[in-house]
């Protein structure tokens, strides 16, 4: 196997492959830059190193400046865009310019573009004749579903471009055909990398970072944390010769970082609280319905996005109006009056009311104050109440997500802590 | 005005703004990289030239060569990432280090953590408070949603560099309130850049592109379509000396846009479908409430996004199962039998359940298959039926996404779709 120079081990900087992407559009920010990760993804799948992202414009001197400098950094350069008929597609050209290599124009791809345009055009135009034209020495890429051909160009010793079209159908295609293989068939794919990703809910992620630090600082695999406003995740990532070794490194570190977190970890790869909370009630025959104020259908919409979740979830009343809590789910109104619509009383009774309307076995209600208006000293915006009633479950409780959370992060926290606390209640309901 | 040096009037190659996304998890193409989109737009809007992005990893030798060769060629540098509490964050500590001026420990940031972690944690732990230390010298850019604060930090002449966090929301305010008015009070905004979006529902992106295929290729004002599962935009983008100008250019194209798609343009900029559909209910003093079976609560979710929705949308019932939709909205069982869950008469009776029951002025309801399982030959995956109840409406109608759109495809175009009729009755209802 070819061995990627290391940085560390080099004085030229010299290792792995980049990602150059070219397209105007993109800095202007009209599109979002998906083939990046497209082909990131497919790097670490053959294990290739891959250190560094660009993005430049249509632009032929800083095309040039970027391409010079990956190519003393780096041993693939793999660019996207600026391959088709058009004025400002330009990469093929400046390729040639940078490495003073002549363009030549390819019979073969003339006559694969002739018979392209046929139902369109009978002859070709100077644009589309651009197309054929490639740095002498160059192997070409097969683009069978758009127009323009990619390369693979070594204009230089340990340096090799691949070029790929912006549109994401065309590379993917031209990656899966062609371009894997010759990576694979020229020893460039080096290395398995394989990962597994933990599941968090119920702890933040500073403070599962301080509960793992000795992890953190491993090498092989390397351990990292991630937060969104959905969840914690932590990555561990092995690099080896196969699955067997990968996995038997990966293991390990998986058992200690539950055997730390516990209860925290719900879950590994691609599971959701969701799926989970939905697995654990279809294992015991049971259903749930919700009722729900400040969230609006939040846990609904979240609990149906999964297939088949309409044996376990059965539905469940949106009380977004005080008017509807007594109505629809018979919360009494002095409980409202008395204790206000944000409290420990009424989640309680709109968990109860759910439950025998809907005759399942779970409720999980919650009413809370989502903002930006609507809250006072003793009720800040943030402050959410929520209940969860099973076959030997009651709970209530409040959070406070803080008044400085946007409304749309209040309800995503809140649908969030109720989806965590029910697959507690449930794991602890027996 | 500041004046950005240019390219090609500059040994240095010295020039506008770029972008630096720091994290590993990019590289390895976990996640997308949205933020480089996002920032652009901004930069786009400010007039700043912005000429590359770049992505690195959470590594400190290979992040410091980013940031000096950056430091070489432009004049402002927009980093995200690496600011958080964990080891594999090392943005602030990297920056420091590249110009060699020590961190100092910030006690206003200090005392900020404390409070934000009140709740959770009395004593700061040493991994948050980390995020206190900055480069001597820099200015702090609050972040009021999470923990981690950016700086704005000139380590020399000409070139000043702005950190944010990785979370896109708290980027995204941070950026709002107050980086943007440091760049615009600093004079690095130069040429104005506006633009207004204009949005489609009930329409493809390529009949409306056929349509308008000659604002298309106008130059200043450009035009150009953006198409997502959400919906369709077109953004309309002007530059001039000043907003009067840009508006100057940008009003007729917009009056001639809307005129060739009529209602199918529901509104300009940030507006969405749920908003103005509330918007259009409170100007009629009038209120609403959902019957949701295969959206699951999507519809109430979305209303209720809007601050201030509790004065028009009443709330509703999830029916995702049968015996739900009988119990609750009253749906006679022979009607199911009859003619399904999914069909005009079962919509109608669950859109009139919960008009009544609710005691609301307009219902909506939807009833379909969102697969991947359940479709028959007569009723296949992506079949949807829907019905409006108004003051003086009742329509029943029925779309076919197709049994090829996934699960949660299906769920989303019911939401905009049952969105978007209600949109049109409203409008229609008199």
């Amino acid at each position: 196997m070819k061995k990627f120079k290391d940085i560390n081990n080099s004085n030229k900087n010299q290792f792995g492959a980049e990602i150059l992407c070219i397209g105007s559009e993109i800095l202007l920010g009209n599109i979002i830059n998906t083939n990046s990760q497209w082909i990131a993804e497919q790097l670490a799948s053959l294990g290739i190193p891959h250190f560094r992202q660009t993005v430049i414009g249509d632009n032929p001197a800083r095309l040039k400046e970027a391409i010079l400098e990956a190519s003393n950094r780096s041993e693939i350069l793999i660019t996207t865009g600026g391959l088709g008929p058009t004025p400002d597609d330009i990469t093929t050209q400046v390729i040639a310019d940078t490495f003073n290599t002549p363009l030549e124009q390819r019979n073969d791809i003339l006559i694969d573009l002739k018979n392209k345009l046929r139902n369109k055009d009978r002859n070709l135009s100077q644009s589309q004749k651009k197309q054929s034209l490639v740095p002498r020495g160059s192997k070409i890429i097969n683009n069978s579903s758009g127009t323009a051909p990619g390369i693979i160009f070594s204009p230089k010793k340990n340096f090799t471009i691949l070029t790929f079209p912006g549109v994401p159908s065309e590379l993917k295609e031209m990656w899966n055909n062609e371009a894997k293989k010759w990576l694979i068939s020229n020893n460039f794919s080096n290395k398995i990398i394989s990962s597994k990703v933990l599941h968090f809910a119920g702890i933040s992620e500073s403070l599962l970072a301080d509960k793992i630090t000795h992890l953190l600082k491993s090498n092989n695999p390397t351990v990292a944390t991630y937060a969104s406003t959905e969840e914690v995740k932590v990555r561990i990532t092995a690099k080896g010769a196969n699955l067997e070794e990968t996995n038997k490194m990966i293991i390990p570190i998986e058992k200690e970082l539950t055997q730390i977190t516990g209860l925290k970890c719900f879950g590994v790869d691609n599971i959701t609280l969701e799926e989970l909370v939905l697995r654990l009630l279809l294992k015991r025959k049971e259903t749930i319905a919700v009722a729900e104020s400040c969230t609006g259908g939040g846990i609904g919409s979240k609990l149906t996005k999964i297939p088949g979740s309409s044996k376990i979830f059965h539905g469940g009343v949106i009380a977004y109006n005080n008017s509807i809590k007594q109505r629809i789910l018979g919360v009494p109104e002095e409980l409202i009056n008395t204790y206000g619509a944000v409290s420990k009383p009424v989640v309680e009774s709109m968990a109860e009311g759910v439950q025998k309307k809907f005759k399942v076995n779970w409720a999980i209600s919650v009413s809370g104050i989502a903002g930006p208006t609507g809250g006072s000293e003793l009720k800040p915006v943030g402050l959410v109440n929520f209940c969860i009633k099973g076959p030997k479950t009651l709970i209530a409780w409040e959070e406070r997500f803080g008044s400085n959370k946007t409304r749309e992060d209040i309800q995503k926290l809140s649908v969030l802590n109720a989806l965590d606390r029910l697959r507690l209640s449930i794991i602890m309901d027996k």
